[in-house]
């Protein structure tokens, strides 16, 4: 419960930064946490929600002063918001994100921003399907990862301070390059995005298997892709569009191990997907002991035995 | 509460029959309800939890008398079991099953089945990705449904019977054809599980991103996979070995999306993208709607706001 930015200014009114404002309620890490989005919509819902001490009209006035300015807009925006705010950074301010792909965001907005202000990028490992200002709650970082993903040279003592903030908000953070950051995502995050918004949308389209049918009788598999495929579209539409080389190389390889796996089912090879799908199981295993998800049966949604 | 059936073998002893027991218990739909699984460890586990009124050593014994057999064994060791027990029916009982396929299951079982039996196939989609006999709870198919695909010339009585103890264990009941339940859910639930299986292989194979790295920075997404990825082995291979035609063409519409959308991220077509990835969305909203998932943020995984 220590103030660690006197005015936090958080760009971008969804989700992530909707948690993060809860977040830094719960902790009292700041003295003033200001906001801004671009919808005139958005804005309302926060001044109703009492979402930010001070929701303003501009990015300016809301950065204006600002210890720590948080970009929490897509990808594609953060170089066009770079670029408007530059000129007002308060001299010796951190400028963070929050976006899922960093080297594009360090190539869109390192070049706008002042000599004398420090650039440190992240990247938070926690979401949900919903999006907006009112999708945010405080726990969402408890026990999830944060990647500070900073560029060289930047002063350490900027990115103690923002890794205090994300420990303080419940997360656990981790340093990591753009490049290495982009290509694990790939394969943990943007890759099964695009699997899952595929198949619901195949499942769209096939017209002898109606739609109510789809939806009536999805089981577990589907069930659980279409929450993926709910996720916010512009936020992924930009988030392939700007981590392409590692999103395509993945994708490549997952058509390849698809194809081998479909040969053997056409041509009977039991043994061939029993072993593999022992194997698929342990990785399981391993990310419930590392605690990054839960061990409940359906994550819950079932009972338990009486 | 009333009996529906005055005796009840269930013949295998994994997470489907032990949740039928404890629905079965909840709703007192039996008299009595005998129990067997091929192996040692499963019947003494059995015993150990109180699962079944009689665990029985053989598959002869349990459906001696038995009002109603249910087959809850892996699809492709129900031709064997059918044939083991076949000579030991009750005339007039009733043969069901649970298996994910239809079709292959009935081709497989019903000529061994006496015509003094009636046969009434069945699926309830409902499952975790847990199995074995202590992984059964008697809420697993509370508003889930349960698909009949009784075959032709089948005793309506028997399968208004059926219908009925589905009901009183919480499912809602539908009938079906066997071709078409096949492909319904080589679309909802067999397609996605083979296409989480791959995903997952391929993070596991990826040498740059080492296992600890999968594991730790799981997000959502792929640690949805994992989960879907973590069913029983035998019972998947099963599933598409007996449902090859309908999984092996949905993937292959799958695949045909998938280079849709790979070659819109390769030319940068974001128009296209945010078009595909918004009707997805609608899709989510239908399920939620029907009931057949819960709307709380990242299944309850969170927590909500202050």
């Amino acid at each position: 419960m220590s103030v660690i930015y006197e005015r936090v200014a958080l760009i971008g009114l969804g989700l992530i930064a909707s948690s993060m404002f809860w977040a830094i309620k719960r902790g009292g890490l700041a003295g003033e946490v200001t906001g801004y989005a671009r919808s005139r919509e958005t804005r309302d819902t926060a001044r109703d929600i009492g979402l930010c001490d001070r929701v303003c009209e501009s990015a300016l006035e809301a950065v204006e002063g600002a210890d720590l300015i948080v970009l929490c807009v897509p990808v594609g925006a953060m170089g066009d918001v770079a670029a408007e705010i530059a000129g007002a950074l308060k001299p010796g301010a951190t400028v963070t994100d929050v976006g899922s792909v960093k080297r594009h965001v360090i190539e869109m907005v390192g070049p706008y921003l002042p000599q004398n202000v420090h650039f440190v990028p992240a990247h938070p490992l926690a979401g949900t399907e919903h999006s907006g200002p009112r999708s945010g709650f405080a726990e969402l970082f408890d026990n999830r990862w944060c990647l500070l993903v900073p560029v060289e040279g930047t002063d350490p003592d900027a990115i103690e301070r923002l890794r205090e903030l994300w420990l303080s908000m419940g997360a656990n953070v981790d340093e990591m390059d753009a490049d290495h950051h982009d290509l694990v995502l790939a394969v943990t995050s943007h890759a099964p995005h695009l699997i899952a918004y595929t198949m619901v949308g195949v499942a769209d389209d096939l017209r002898r298997v109606t739609d109510s049918e789809v939806i009536k009788y999805s089981a577990a598999g589907f069930r659980d892709f279409t929450r993926i495929a709910a996720s916010d579209p512009t936020m992924w539409r930009d988030v392939f569009l700007s981590n392409k080389d590692a999103t395509l190389e993945i994708l490549g390889r997952f058509t390849e191990e698809l194809f081998a796996l479909q040969r053997a089912i056409r041509t009977g090879d039991g043994d061939h997907l029993h072993a593999y799908f022992t194997r698929t199981r342990a990785i399981r295993r391993g990310i419930i002991e590392a605690g990054q998800d839960t061990d409940a049966p359906n994550f819950g949604r079932g009972g338990s035995r009486p």
